[in-house]
């Protein structure tokens, strides 16, 4: 499918140049600031304590911007060959989905019927949606070109959207930390795509899918920013006061858990006992991904360590056991083992989410259940009920995933889209002028590290 | 010019110690704890709301201090071999300009006749004199010697210093993320140096400056530390509540934007449609520097995207067109574009201040007109008046920027200073002891990778 | 003393289950939520300016929690072929270590007789203790394994926090940043320890202690972020307030001080000028350390800027002539060099301590004494008394990490826990599975650099 360069030249700039031009001017009609925002709306004297909001948020989604960007951007670089598209591609795909995103959830969150108002909310749920992009962007790294990934930004973005209104809005199912919308949608979403996308001659390119030394240390950058911030990430949306307090500590045990068995399965289930840094780079975070719906709940400190503790260990399995499973058997070829490190930890957080919710009661939570259960604390919803909608929200959750990836695998199909041939993936040559391809006009004589470099 | 080892080993530790002791010594006399620091003076219990300022403030100089210092410092990593210059000096260069923009700053805005009094301000305005100095830098990297550039930062410093407090404090204007006094003057005081000490045997060392594969994804870290925590620092020193709030805000849309129109850009303009990691990991920054002057002020996201889309735009062609025309023409050798990313997007960034705040009215801003146009709200200064400020500042701060960094290039000639020969520019080499010089005592067989790294 | 694969495959996770089955018990028993996390106990309203707390000590944390993964651990991939260890054992240890230290300075700080109660303090506390931990594993990096680290992080955060309790609760000793408790607790435990595992024969492994080009520039990424951070972690656990913004500001301009110093004293020490990038990478920092006891007092800025300039100096000598005096006639391998780091500067740091300390008057201090010497302002000691308190503390701390890196030494040479045999300490294939081993399966030409890393 790999077109020729005039083609090329004009699909990805036509592509960004149009996707801007629509945004900006959806912008101009419909985008104003809030009244945190604008000049004639706030003002500080009129402001109560609470109302330093911003302040108490602002950090939180400077974390959770880092996350998204370096985090997500270089835990993608481990590939040998393909660091400038996983950290290119990431930034290009996640500044159009800010944009996009800050227009989806705007009209379902925040139209006054004539306009989007906006505040550091919209940039840190923006960034939330930018995050589920990222995760289906793992399922197909290396398998597509950038203006596939801007369309597939397109789409996904109006489905998470749409799928997050109806479970938080609608169904009332709290889901702070993204188990659901965020892991368990954006990693569906992605398989599915790759299913639609499978690629019977992968195997051509097999040699580029693999790390070597220095992009692994390249991945473990965006590894250990992920995993820092992820307190972040969780506690960013919540209540102010005790939930976000709540939050940031109960995932930052639920890391420390799964790190340990992270490093305890990678070595038991090794041939000789060396560790695989796929797995430490990947499945320690899953911690993180299982108590995206219940960190701000009661879980107990004990249930965050037994949470990631499962999570790490169900993570690990999946890259030794299930990963090439799920490429001979079910035709999904997942390279970044999103199935492992977003989907499976992703729906035992909305298992776990279903029963904590299910264990609320007025005793435990005390008047801070209006914080967390706010259907509960008023009597509109019992405890049972609750869980129930949490379950129905997973489910949910699963179908906007999969029929939204599927369609989004027809979408990118679309021939003019320029994808990378079945030998030429995983290939930053593809896309990317790379420095090395021309003979630099040496001068003098060569180290053996230029001989390389310059070859 | 290289001199003898003996020579160089005085050099750099002589203007060290100079320096240093040198600041040391107006510590002693000049600079003191201000009242929020000082533990005579300060305590919890008499301070409202409003002053816990600091913590408000805080969070944002950690975001600039990063900026400065890893996103700086890593974005001039791409050059093959001048990877620990770019890095370390930038960390030495930055270490004196925080410490001596302290006192320049001081002795400006917060000498009370006996004594400068400091406080989190005085970090963040330091962090940004920094910023300035390490954008010109970015011009004379890698032909310039440490002791070279440690002269620069003490002039530089001086300069930046006057500049900004004729700008905001005498003449009113406003330029809170530094459009001109940052970003126009740090950048037209390099190229100005860098004409000054054009070189025109540069071909010589030529084959050492362009990246490889590794030294650009480090220069990626930079580029997206910058990215992120732009936002920050254009509100870093604005008034608190909503105008911090718009200024964020404004600086993350912008940035957005021009990450898209750098992209469509990029492929556009090459031969066969593949992207220039060069144009990624600094035109996509643009954003950012054109919304310096008017991000606090009532841009509109609207206008903050559209703004973004248009830096984006000239920066990358600036990268494509104008660079080669700027040595070749104006012998001005611009190792890492700083005219590209700081030197236009700076212009338009201060012209766009002159439209906005030309365009400002009570109905607009309400209230809060009195935080950011202080003086109109006051009616001491018509808009119209205070846009003609503010075009008068933006040709304020090119004259001391061509005056300064010609004299700054002069200064530079210095014979003593250990300027790097035509043919070992752009080469650690000269200023480091580089690991792989000296042979291993390798005691096994070599391994490929080992053969390279040890040879 | 390398054991089979099989032996290997299970010591390590048995550990890791192990551990983490205990401390799991023990958070089930003992850990619960503090009163600004829990549901029931903690409501918004009844809270006043001061109660927000967690939002003005949230930021720090995060700041501290990156020093801990990014800062040590990057800062130790500077050796070329230990990358994958250095931060993938950092990883591992200190989230063991994190857990481990909730429960032992819980018992010790916060324990009611029948619980722990844990919030955002507890989170700083531990990752203060993984610090310490990190700085030991700097002194015996490369020369243990996994199994032997987490059993060292086990007995050294049980004497860790028993002595920082002693110090800081039962004798009133001051150590905001940790000069005493952190830098020269973890510098002499991993000293004594690393004395104990004196190897003779670590010659043969020799050509593998030392660093490539990349491998320094990642240690860099670990420089930067200790560096910008370490204002965060002096200031983390010192009184709101003025205290908070004052160790802040003594730390920074500590830092720029003994920045310039190092390289002065790099290009001064070297013999023909050239810059040294194991001193840069380290006595860069030790402007951090020298200020942990002291930059919450009154220390003035110049008192910072001489502390910082100090301690640069020593540190840099110390790399350059006594690290090679510690191996050939103390027979200590101190891999990182964390004496001259964190040993010397650290107890700088707290001599500068005793003597900021018995300077403290009434009049310098006002109020804010109650803040800093809440002991001397209750007059029930006087300054030369807290004095001499500091002073005893320091003493205790290294009788406290001598013997326990001893004992520690004794515990990690338990024959079945797998230390890697002398010819291949500092090499990542005892441990991981590294990229590059297996023969690529390659299709087509090779560029010369695949012939490298695949051969």
């Amino acid at each position: 499918m790999a077109r020729t360069p005039r083609h090329r030249r004009l699909v990805l700039p036509l592509l960004c140049l149009l996707f801007q031009g629509a945004t900006a001017l959806l912008f101009a009609v419909f985008v104003r600031y809030n009244y945190e925002t604008d000049a004639a709306l706030w003002h500080w004297g009129n402001h109560s304590n609470v109302d330093n909001e911003f302040y108490f948020r602002y950090p939180s989604f400077q974390d959770v911007h880092v996350m998204v960007f370096v985090g997500f951007g270089f835990l993608m670089v481990f590939l040998q060959r393909y660091g400038f598209s996983s950290v290119g591609f990431t930034f290009l795909v996640a500044a159009f989905t800010l944009q996009w995103a800050t227009l989806t959830q705007g009209f379902l969150h925040s139209f006054d019927g004539s306009y989007i108002h906006v505040g550091v909310e919209s940039l840190i749920n923006a960034d939330f949606c930018a995050g589920a992009v990222l995760i289906s962007f793992g399922a197909v790294l290396g398998k597509t070109g950038p203006a596939q990934l801007l369309l597939m930004a397109l789409l996904e973005t109006v489905l998470f959207s749409v799928n997050e209104y109806i479970l938080l809005s609608l169904l009332g199912v709290r889901d702070a930390g993204g188990s659901m919308t965020i892991h368990t949608f954006g990693a569906y979403f992605g398989l599915f795509l790759s299913r639609i996308l499978y690629r019977s001659q992968l195997e051509k390119s097999r040699h580029l899918q693999s790390s070597v030394y220095h992009s692994d240390l390249f991945a473990m950058i965006g590894t250990i920013f992920l995993w820092i911030f992820w307190p972040s990430f969780n506690s960013a949306p919540t209540a102010l006061g005790d939930v976000q307090h709540r939050t940031a500590l109960n995932t930052y045990y639920s890391l420390t858990a799964s790190t340990l068995s992270t490093f305890a399965l990678s070595a038991l289930t090794s041939e000789d006992g060396r560790l695989d840094m796929v797995h430490i780079q990947n499945a320690a975070l899953a911690g993180g991904v299982v108590v995206g719906t219940s960190s701000e709940m009661m879980l107990t400190p004990f249930g965050a360590v037994a949470a990631g503790f499962l999570a790490g260990t169900v993570s690990t399995l999946g890259y030794k056991f299930f990963t090439p499973v799920l490429e001979s058997r079910f035709k999904v070829q997942d390279t970044c083992g999103v199935h492992n490190l977003h989907g499976m930890p992703g729906l035992l957080g909305a298992l776990l989410g279903v029963l904590v919710a299910w264990l609320a009661t007025h005793e435990v939570y005390g008047d801070g259940l209006q914080s967390v259960f706010p259907l509960i604390a008023k009597g509109q919803r019992s405890a049972t009920s609750q869980a129930v909608y949490q379950l129905f929200g997973m489910f949910l959750t699963l179908v906007f995933a999969s029929v939204g990836g599927s369609l989004g695998g027809l979408l990118m199909k679309l021939p003019f889209l320029d994808s990378p041939p079945d030998s030429q993936c995983f290939e930053d040559q593809v896309y990317w002028e790379v420095p090395g391809e021309q003979e630099a006009e040496v001068q003098r004589p060569l180290r053996a590290e230029e001989s390389v470099t310059h070859a």
